[in-house]
């Protein structure tokens, strides 16, 4: 079993949580004083991390929200924090990463060497050989996007192919790579019955869940659709709903407060 | 039209070339001499750029080879260099980028207003949706993978759907989202077949061909199959077989010549 399977199994259990929170820093949302700061950017994740770290089983940073302003060393900081202070919850790099072989073996080190993360998420669209390089990293996690959150999502991702949706063939795909058991599939929470789908074909892989709060998902129906025979299974991701819970100097507490009622929720 | 479309046809004309030149910088197979400079890859990138200018019709930098090693800066001292000594050669980020709308915006600003390029590769997975906030640049051109070079490329782009394979479905969604004619294609050179059902479903969209050189694609094929009316339309890159086509202190030298050759197969 991969390090990231083994820390997410033993993190769901001592933390009984399955949210993830997403570490999306969008400065205009920022309580103003925070702004002030020499590293606005970590300085918010560093008290959102704080506030929110007891009731989660990961932290999932999307790599685009630094890489806009050119804030990659905010994002190390913010991995390195999350490292030196809660090593116990693996850090999920949300960069959905897909190329040919010798540029994917690049951006696997860019996800695993440079910034430490224990997982990134990648895009399937290339086929298995742009996958294998992330997945020969064995003891980090590969996370396939299959079905995401998005209406756009039936362009591509629900196309019929042999009578099956193109995500159930990708689900089945992965299910054949995951020779070193550190493969993980994207199912987003608006999408139950791909939800259920998927969980049937993958067994009790990891599935990562976007789209509750801001995007408005049905946790409960998540829940139902996605968990694993052991109770667990899923990955939860909530960003802005918890990030902006409140714009005041109480933008921290408001955070855990939100954290911890998704984390009883999912009880 | 497009700046990104007009400064493309503009160049193809002047310079009677439809290659491009990757700029994917690999430090190992630099001239040893070049290690010693402060800014290693951008000492490397510049001596190419000029070497090889006046054989081109763009330049495109492949993000991961900067980002695997924290070099952003040097992305955007390269791209910096050729806006401002050839700012008639358009600039393609080659990044494939693909999120969900609100993110994919981040990634939008990331490539168009951080870097300045002209041009991003996309990955269409996510569907029309998650493409949107890249097109909506409309002087911005938006590369949309199609049919990739890699062998892995027939486990999903080539999945039969209705009679197709999914790469023709692909080309035909982004003829329906080509409103501000910003878009392109990308069809492997390995993939003849490919890029001659392509080409006649895209009429003289431009198609971004990579995998001649180091993977093998056959250049008069790629030409006989993907050229547009107007006997341009294509943009054909290489990579490794200029960048690297000496180690010693006259790889500038070599790389001019080997661009120089491409060029004149290419008249």
């Amino acid at each position: 079993m991969s390090h990231f399977i083994e820390l997410l199994k033993t993190r769901w259990e001592t933390s009984k949580s399955m949210l993830c929170v997403g570490l999306d820093p969008d400065t205009e949302r920022f309580p103003e004083f925070i702004l002030e700061h020499e590293c606005p950017i970590f300085t918010f994740n560093q008290a959102i991390i704080d506030a929110t770290q007891q009731y989660v089983c990961a932290f999932k940073p999307q790599i685009a929200h630094y890489s806009a302003l050119g804030a990659e060393d905010e994002l190390e900081m913010t991995i390195d924090y999350i490292k030196e202070y809660y090593p116990e919850i693996p850090v999920i790099l949300d960069a959905k990463r897909g190329d040919i072989g010798s540029t994917a073996e690049k951006y696997a080190m860019e996800a695993f060497e440079r910034y430490g993360a224990d997982a990134v998420t990648v895009n399937p669209y290339l086929g298995a050989d742009s996958l294998e390089p992330f997945i020969k990293h064995e003891d980090c996690g590969v996370i396939v996007l299959c079905h995401t959150s998005n209406p756009g999502a039936k362009d591509v991702q629900q196309l019929d192919v042999h009578g099956k949706p193109l995500y159930e063939h990708i689900a089945q795909l992965c299910v054949g790579l995951n020779k070193h058991n550190n493969l993980a599939l994207v199912v987003g929470a608006t999408q139950i019955d791909a939800l259920r789908n998927v969980r049937s074909i993958a067994n009790d892989m990891p599935i990562l869940v976007p789209g509750i709060g801001a995007q408005g998902g049905d946790l409960a129906a998540v829940l139902e659709a996605g968990r694993a025979g052991d109770g667990y299974g899923l990955i939860i991701n909530a960003s802005r709903s918890i990030l902006y819970a409140s714009k005041g100097n109480d933008f921290a507490k408001k955070a855990g407060e939100e954290a911890k009622a998704l984390q009883m929720a999912m009880g």
